[in-house]
């Protein structure tokens, strides 16, 4: 029997209505920018699946420290001990952070992540005595699915039979040009009373909201207000992180940095799973007192497992070699350049572009999930690329390792898509 | 500088008030059911790092399944892909799991598990036109840190700055041939009206209340009520799956079987972290239609991560081989012996046991982190043994391959604990 029949028997799938969709491609080999299935096809993974596998799959020195790591230690619990591991990505996560970042909190994946930020800000006013539960987020923001990463998110399409049960957030605009001096005064009218305890948003890139982007000074200067009423800001930097955005984070973009910063997808180089928040100095000081329950009961089985740590290891250095440095100068270039070929296309409706991630919507009125929308998936992956639009956007978001050649196939795949659109 | 000096400058460790407890102590090596720290000090590990390494840490079949798995495929985003480590833990999975089980959801961690089961009941009635909201937990229970897992858990020792944001959840007690006809009557009066979707439960043991046990039978009443009134039972293993109390689920030990169950934990066997949410076919059928919006909406990014996938492929391999069934008799039977010698010891209120999780409330009242039960840390410590006291209660959930010499000196160590205490 094919994996493909087998899958159907006892997997269930994500974001996935099997009536309509019952068949997934079984993938059995990873290698750089490319995916074989199997029947010995081979797709370009032009979303580096779902934003992970930057330094390309299977990378050797990723396996290599992974292994090396799991003849040592597999685990142990990461409270009352610690190890090497642990340490060294905490070292090595410091120089290249945001300077005001200065403790590192470990989680297995995002949502978890996004849930620690929420709860460390909660707990910051609650140590201190002050009152404060307002927790204000971006429209149109996705930070996962758990029910506090549910509450924070804008994008609540499917949150249906779960909004009796979500934290009530406060919802701004994403500031642009033409509407930044309506937000921020919206922004002070809501924090002037006190009682806001985080601003949690996406910077720059708007991921799950398919690609939307948005200006660093316009983000700026919402910041500043939250900083100047004493709210924490909480940046949900899980798919901006390590590289994307063409600096290390999309915060080193932005004036004001963040209190918390959430991290995962990448920094584990897609071959593991593993998220970290990190806060200033003046968050964990905020725990720390003579009374015990001051302290963050929040815990994770894994948190800071050591053979996940091994793998983000070698993938912050991955990110820093010169080699991974030219990629992303080189992918971001390219797909400039293609911008440049395709954006006064007719059936492009607009473009968008930061680092190497790439968004372009079709002139069309697709559901996010519905049968047009996978038409276009099933038309890609017939053509050997991976890529996923969300209702009428089609974005790159490649490893960094991609050849120019599988770039130009995607271009020209993308191109042939809009033919028959 | 020492690991435990480099420790402190940057991470941030769960569970702990760094005022009162600023070190952790650094671990370098774990094999078997030992452990060694910077200096070379050997320490049991006699809680198998939070009830995960059950076939001793760095077991080679493991360290050798994931290392094949690594070169061949790292990872694929895990809606529209599929892959064979995935399929073929399914289908293992199926081979043990209490036979109404029939769909595998994935997740990364415990929490996580449990926020996919409560979204899973809810939406079953949702999709289903049925208005259910109410949510059932047993007093005392733990099920984890985000904000829905948190919302069952009773154990609310430290959710003080939280409580206003969690969801309502009905709580009963757990049930003992003293109270069980009551609980059995309070429950009947919560469910009658139809309202609720879903009971949450650790079945026989809760974990993170010290170890709290409670029989079969009396379990098996709350159950049936449940079933009859078409409440979802949703049966948290995170801490008992994987042959703990004997059998390969606590749920083998009780009648009535769950519609939902949550895994993590020993699932990997201490190598990499993994959560798994498993459901009847009933359920799954209740997504099944014609509108994409009655699917299940909620994804991780690393869902069914094909290296964590094939740890947990050797580690259900280990759970079903002979020798590690016998060292589940073995221990058990050690336990039992154990138990015969300390139980009237006069330092000691009361014992329990079930499988191979043993525990034992010394008469005193300590708090469940203050500092009389960081001395009692520190005394096993200090004597080569891993243990964390919860309050007045020290419980033994140690590999299933610690050695007979090991088991003694565990026993011993408690022993000698019992007289300085």
């Amino acid at each position: 029997m094919s994996l493909q029949e087998r899958d159907k028997k006892h997997l269930w799938h994500p974001l996935t209505q099997y009536k309509l969709k019952p068949k997934h491609t079984a993938i059995v080999k990873g290698e750089g920018a490319s995916l074989w299935d199997e029947d010995g096809k081979e797709y370009i993974d032009a979303i580096a699946s779902w934003y992970t596998c930057m330094y390309g799959h299977c990378h050797p020195n990723i396996i290599e420290s992974v292994h090396q790591q799991m003849q040592r230690l597999d685990h142990v619990t990461f409270s009352g001990l610690t190890h090497e591991p642990a340490i060294a990505l905490g070292e090595e996560l410091m120089k290249i952070l945001p300077s005001n970042q200065q403790k590192i909190y470990f989680a297995d994946n995002g949502s978890t992540a996004v849930e620690t930020g929420i709860k460390m800000a909660l707990q910051y006013f609650f140590n201190k005595g002050e009152k404060r539960n307002r927790i204000i987020a971006l429209e149109n923001g996705f930070h996962g699915d758990t029910f506090g990463a549910m509450s924070v998110s804008g994008l609540s399409v499917y949150n249906g039979p779960f909004e009796d049960f979500l934290i009530q957030v406060e919802r701004i605009p994403v500031p642009f040009r033409e509407n930044v001096e309506a937000v921020k005064q919206q922004l002070e009218s809501i924090v002037q009373d006190g009682s806001t305890a985080a601003f949690v948003y996406e910077p720059l890139v708007q991921g799950a909201a398919a690609m939307q982007m948005h200006e660093p000074e316009h983000l700026d200067a919402l910041l500043k207000i939250a900083k100047q009423h004493g709210v924490l800001t909480i940046a949900d930097e899980i798919m901006t992180g390590f590289g994307k955005t063409g600096k290390h984070f999309a915060s080193d973009h932005i004036k004001t940095k963040p209190d918390i910063i959430c991290l995962s997808k990448s920094l584990s180089g897609g071959m593991l799973p593993m998220a970290i928040t990190s806060c200033t100095q003046e968050v964990f000081d905020a725990f720390y007192d003579d009374e015990v329950s001051k302290g963050f009961f929040h815990a994770h089985t894994y948190s800071a497992n050591p053979v996940c740590c091994s793998a983000a290891l070698a993938s912050i250095k991955l990110l820093q070699t010169e080699e991974m440095q030219a990629n992303i100068k080189r992918v971001t270039a390219a797909h400039r350049a293609f911008d440049q070929k395709i954006k006064n296309h007719p059936k492009v409706a607009s473009t968008r572009q930061c680092g190497v991630i790439y968004a372009l919507d079709v002139i069309s009125d697709m559901a996010r999930y519905g049968a047009e929308r996978d038409q276009l998936f099933n038309f890609f992956m017939k053509k050997g690329v991976f890529l996923r639009p969300l209702g009428h956007t089609i974005y790159i978001l490649a490893p960094f390792v991609i050849t120019d050649a599988q770039l130009e196939k995607v271009y020209a795949v993308i191109e042939e898509a809009l033919e028959i659109l």
